[in-house]
C-alpha cells in the first residue's frame, strides 16, 4: 500500500499545465475565473478632473464669503465640450461632470439657493473642495489585479472602469464523468431486486461544477470492458480529465481495471486510506489525458474526489491548493489501524473562533443517511487508531457552490 | 435622513414571498439551490441486504476453521435473481451484490484461494461480517435533507441514491439591471473627454449572479426619463426585481427620479450612510415588483447592493440572512459624523483565529484603484467618527463566486 500523500504527489507531477483563454469583461462569464496574468491599467482614473457633487464650479477666490454670481450654463455628466470658467462667473455642474478650466472648487447645491441664471452662495468655498483630480485614483501602469485573482464582482468593476475589455484567464478543465456498474439505474427509475440508483454520476457532475471545472459529459456504462474502452477512447480526444467510478476492486467483474490494465500508463494501487483504498491513475491517449479510476462506493468516490481529483483540477485551473485548517475534536471515534481515515464530520466555529469537529456516527463507505449533516472531511493519520476528544485534526471542507 | 437599518426593514417588509419551482436531481441545475421543503425518504437504504466486499457468501457455521466448499456460482452487483445458499455450499459474490438467502457472512477473497469451482477458506468466518443489512442506513420516512438546505454535491448523492428524481426548490429571483447616464460607454469603447466606462452595469450583473439570483437583462440608458420609464414598464412585466443606478441625487438631470417620482409607490430617501446616501425603493406595476434605485458612484452602488439588495434577494431566494461577523481593527481611520460608514477593508484570520481588519487607504465613493485588495465591508456606526486600532466592528464579506 502507498500513502495518499505519495499517490497525490505522483498525480500532481503528471498533471498538465494550465491552459489560457481570453474572455470578455462584460457578459458575466468572467465571474469566478482565475486571471492568468497581471492586469495593469492603460489609463488613469479619473480620466479627467470632475465634480464629486451636484453644485457649482467656481474660482474659490470669488466665494470667500456669502455672495452671488452669474451662472454661465450647465455641465452635465457626459458633457464632452472643453469649457472654461472665467473669474466672476460659475457653471452649474453635476456629479461626475468634467470641471471647466480655471475653476478650483465645487460648492454643493445644498449650500446655495440653487439658482439657474444667478446663484447665491451661503458660505465661502474652499479651494479644491469636492473635486476629483485626474489620475488621483489610478495611474497608467498601476497593477489593477494580480495574476491568480479569483474574479469577484468588485473586480469586474475595477476592470470595466479602467476600460479593460478582455483578460486572459486560466481555462476550466473539461471533464468527462463515467459511472460503471450493471446494478446502476438512473435517478428515479424503478428498481428490480439487486439494483440501486446511480448516485456517483450526478454527485461527480456536481462536484466537477462546484470545483470550477467544466462538465463535458456524464455517462453511465454497464459492466462491459469493451464499452468502457470505447468510451475512454472517445473521451480523451476532447476532455482534459476523465473520472470513472467502480470496477477497480478485487472482484471478478472489475471492468474498468480490465479495460485499462493493458492501456499502458494507468497504474492501479492500494492506497492506505479509508474509504478509498483501490485507486487508479494514469495518462491516456495522444493528448496524455489524466484518468482517475475511483472506487464505486459513494463515500469512497466522494473522499477520493476531494483528496485526489480536486487538487488536480485546482492545479490545472490555476488555483492555489485549498487551505487545510486545524480543528478540535468534540467527541472521539475509532479509525482503522494502518490507514489514514477521511471521516465525515460537521465542523462549526465556536464562540471563541475555534473550529470544532463533530463526527457522523457511521463511517461505512456505503453510509449516506447522515451525510447531509457533514460539511467536511477530517483526516485521521494512519498511525492513529483512536481519536479522542480535544485532539486536533486537519480538516478539508466539502465542496459547496454559492 | 433615515438609518440604513430602517430603510432595509421597510424594504424587507415589502419584498414578495419566495416562489417555488420543481427541479430534476440529475443534470446539474440543482447545485447551489435552496430546498423549499423537507425531503424524506420513500425507500430504505440499502434496499436489499448485500455484500460489502468481493468474496464468498457462506453459512458462517460451515466455516469455523480453515476448510473448502463447493462454489455454486457467481453473484455480481446488479444480479436480479432471488438466490439462496444451501448449507455446505458458497456463492462467489461481488461488492454490492445481493446476499443469497441463508448466507450470514461474507469471507473476503483475500482470505481464500480465490477458487471458482471449489474455494479454500484460510480462516474462520464471523457471523454478520461484511454484510450491509437492508435499511441499516436509511429507513422509509427518514429526513434526508431539511427545508432550506443549500444543495451541495454530497446532497445530490443523498437524493440520487434514495431514488428522489425531483425536488421543490425556491425559484431564483429574476433581476433586470439598468445603469443610466449620458457619460457612460460600454467596456472597452473609445472615450471622449467627459465620458467614462460603465462599470456599474457589469458589476451589478456579476453581483446578481454571485448572489444566486438570475440576471434577465443588463441595459444601459442615456439620461432620458422617457427611455427609463419605458424600460421599467417593460421590465416589471417579467422581472422579480429591478435595480437601477444613477440619476437619483440632487442634480438637474436625475432622470430615474424624474421617471419614478410620480409613479406612485417609489420613495426617495436620504439614508444616513457613507457611501450610498441617496436611495430609492418602491413597488412597480401590477405585479408589485421591487425596484431599487441606487446612486451611481461605483462604490455607492457596491455598498448599496450589499446593504439593501442582497438581503432582499436572499429573503426572496429562501436563504437565511448572511452572517455578520465581528472583527478587530488593525489600523484606525476616520468616519463621517452622523452617518454609518461602510468602509472597504481587507479581512483576514490571524494565527489565533481572530478576524482582523485592514482598511483601504482611500474611502471616496469613486475610489476603485485599491478595491482589488478589499474583501469585506466594515460597518462604522453613525455615532463613531474615529475608528481606533483594537476597536471591534461588524463586517460583511464582499460577494464572491466559486
Amino acid at each position: 500500500m502507498i500513502s495518499h500523500d505519495d499517490h497525490l504527489a505522483r498525480i500532481l507531477a503528471a498533471a498538465p499545465a494550465p491552459r489560457v483563454e481570453r474572455l470578455a469583461v462584460s457578459g458575466g462569464s468572467l465571474l469566478g475565473r482565475v486571471l492568468a496574468a497581471d492586469v495593469r491599467s492603460a489609463v488613469e482614473l479619473p480620466a479627467f478632473t470632475n465634480s464629486a457633487m451636484d453644485g457649482y464650479a467656481v474660482h474659490s477666490a470669488d466665494v470667500n464669503e456669502p455672495c452671488e454670481l452669474p451662472v454661465v450654463g450647465d455641465i452635465a455628466a457626459g458633457d464632452t465640450r472643453s469649457l472654461s470658467c472665467e473669474p466672476g462667473s460659475t457653471w452649474r455642474i453635476m456629479t461626475g461632470a468634467p470641471m471647466p478650466e480655471g475653476a478650483d472648487a465645487v460648492v454643493p447645491v445644498e449650500l446655495t439657493d440653487g439658482g439657474v441664471e444667478r446663484v447665491r452662495f451661503e458660505a465661502a468655498a474652499t479651494p479644491g473642495n469636492h473635486i476629483r483630480h485626474a489620475g488621483e485614483d489610478v495611474r497608467v501602469g498601476d497593477l489593477l489585479l494580480p495574476r491568480g485573482t479569483h474574479v469577484a464582482p468588485h473586480h469586474v468593476a475595477v476592470l470595466a472602469s479602467s476600460g479593460v475589455a478582455q483578460v486572459d484567464v486560466v481555462a476550466r478543465p473539461r471533464v468527462v464523468v463515467v459511472s460503471t456498474g450493471d446494478e446502476l439505474r438512473a435517478a428515479g427509475s424503478e428498481l428490480a431486486h439487486g439494483q440501486i440508483h446511480d448516485s456517483n454520476g450526478p454527485m461527480l457532475a456536481a462536484l466537477v461544477e462546484a470545483a470550477g471545472a467544466q462538465l463535458v459529459e456524464q455517462v453511465h456504462l454497464p459492466d462491459d470492458a469493451r464499452a468502457v474502452s470505447q468510451l475512454l477512447e472517445r473521451a480523451v480526444e476532447s476532455a482534459d480529465v476523465v473520472i470513472t467510478t467502480g470496477g477497480v476492486s478485487a472482484g471478478a467483474f472489475d471492468v474498468v481495471k480490465e479495460a485499462l490494465i493493458d492501456a499502458g500508463d494507468v497504474t492501479f494501487d492500494k492506497v492506505a486510506m479509508q474509504p478509498g483504498k483501490p485507486q487508479g491513475f494514469g495518462l491516456l491517449g495522444e493528448r496524455r489525458v489524466p484518468v482517475f479510476t475511483l472506487p464505486g462506493n459513494p463515500m469512497s468516490t466522494l473522499v477520493s474526489f476531494h483528496v485526489f481529483v480536486l487538487p488536480t483540477l485546482d492545479a490545472m485551473g490555476g488555483r492555489p491548493p485549498r487551505e487545510c485548517e486545524r480543528a478540535v475534536v468534540e467527541r472521539g471515534w475509532t479509525s482503522p489501524p494502518g490507514r489514514a481515515q477521511f471521516a465525515r464530520v460537521a465542523v462549526r466555529r465556536d464562540g471563541s473562533g475555534r473550529l470544532v469537529v463533530h463526527p457522523n456516527s457511521r463511517q461505512g463507505s456505503h453510509h449516506l443517511g447522515e451525510l447531509a449533516e457533514a460539511n467536511a472531511l477530517a483526516l485521521v493519520p494512519a498511525d492513529v487508531d483512536v481519536v479522542q476528544a480535544d485532539d486536533e485534526l486537519d480538516i478539508q471542507m466539502l465542496l459547496t457552490k454559492e
